[in-house]
């Protein structure tokens, strides 16, 4: 239950935007902006594996599910692939960049002074931009806040995993923003 | 030394979002309405003072500064005030309410999960609303963001804390937002 009354049922942080549209705005527009719309580098499959590894880290149910089922949507449902980038990346059958980047992530996860020069010259030797370390750093700091944010307000997190599928199908073709509170449950 | 080129000597997040102009409008957007617009419940002073402890716990000595001086501001220079609830809010001469959110904000920091039933109790028996604990835990969350942002790119920080207080006064004056990367430096 949810430790405010949020008057809706909606999952996740979709409840929480309801209960603050003006926040909401904002808050959906940099997700949209960080994972959907981002024009060159990092794929969105990309993007939502950074997501979904950081949202993993801080124990997010809610977010690392949501975002795992819609990295998987652009995987042509390479569930398998996803578990395996949430759990152990470094084994993981993707780029040796993206695993640089992951580690970035990771680090940003454990607190922004984590990150070494290291780590970035270890993702710049894969090929890495300074707009993939940037997007990198942000994307993982968000979820640092969209987890705290969804966690933290003890949000409705639904437990039967079937339901985030055709969420993450929506998201997938529409993208985020506010429009998402007003999508059909759940 | 940032980690990437930024193409800009500005101090703190306001070269990153410079960097970054997509996403910086949200991120200023969020920062407008969670500490400088929001009408009713939270003063400026107690959300300037909630990002200041955040801040503090997560290390970032750009941002504890930054918005200590905010808070310093609206709170007629009282610096020994902001430097108590930087370091040990529950001993500092401020309001019940305000400690209590306090000690949420802390949880936040820590991690979602760690915010209890307890804690929201404790906020709500000194008048808390829902709305206050809702700002107050996104506040923290969103800060967990920025301090990340700042220090896991390695963005300039000044150390002359003299150079701190003129930008306070211009943010307190006009708020957050995409100028505040245009302003005159530092």
């Amino acid at each position: 239950m949810p430790h405010i009354e949020l008057h809706n049922e909606l999952a996740g942080i979709r409840g929480l935007m309801a209960f603050s549209p003006a926040t909401a705005g904002p808050m959906g527009e940099l997700a949209n902006i960080l994972l959907h719309t981002s024009e060159g580098g990092l794929s969105p499959a990309d993007r939502e594996l950074i997501a979904t590894h950081v949202s993993y880290l801080n124990d997010c149910f809610y977010c690392h599910n949501s975002h795992g089922e819609i990295a998987c949507y652009y995987l042509d449902g390479d569930r398998e692939l996803v578990d395996q980038v949430r759990k152990d990346y470094e084994n993981a059958p993707i780029s040796e960049m993206l695993k640089a980047l992951l580690n970035i992530a990771a680090k940003v996860q454990q607190g922004g002074k984590a990150v070494r020069p290291e780590d970035i010259d270890r993702a710049r030797q894969q090929g890495a931009t300074d707009k993939d370390i940037h997007d990198t750093v942000l994307i993982a700091a968000a979820f640092c806040m969209f987890n705290r944010y969804v966690d933290g307000l003890a949000a409705n997190t639904p437990t039967d995993l079937s339901t985030y599928a055709p969420r993450a199908r929506q998201v997938a073709e529409r993208g985020y923003g506010t429009h998402i509170f007003s999508m059909q449950q759940p």
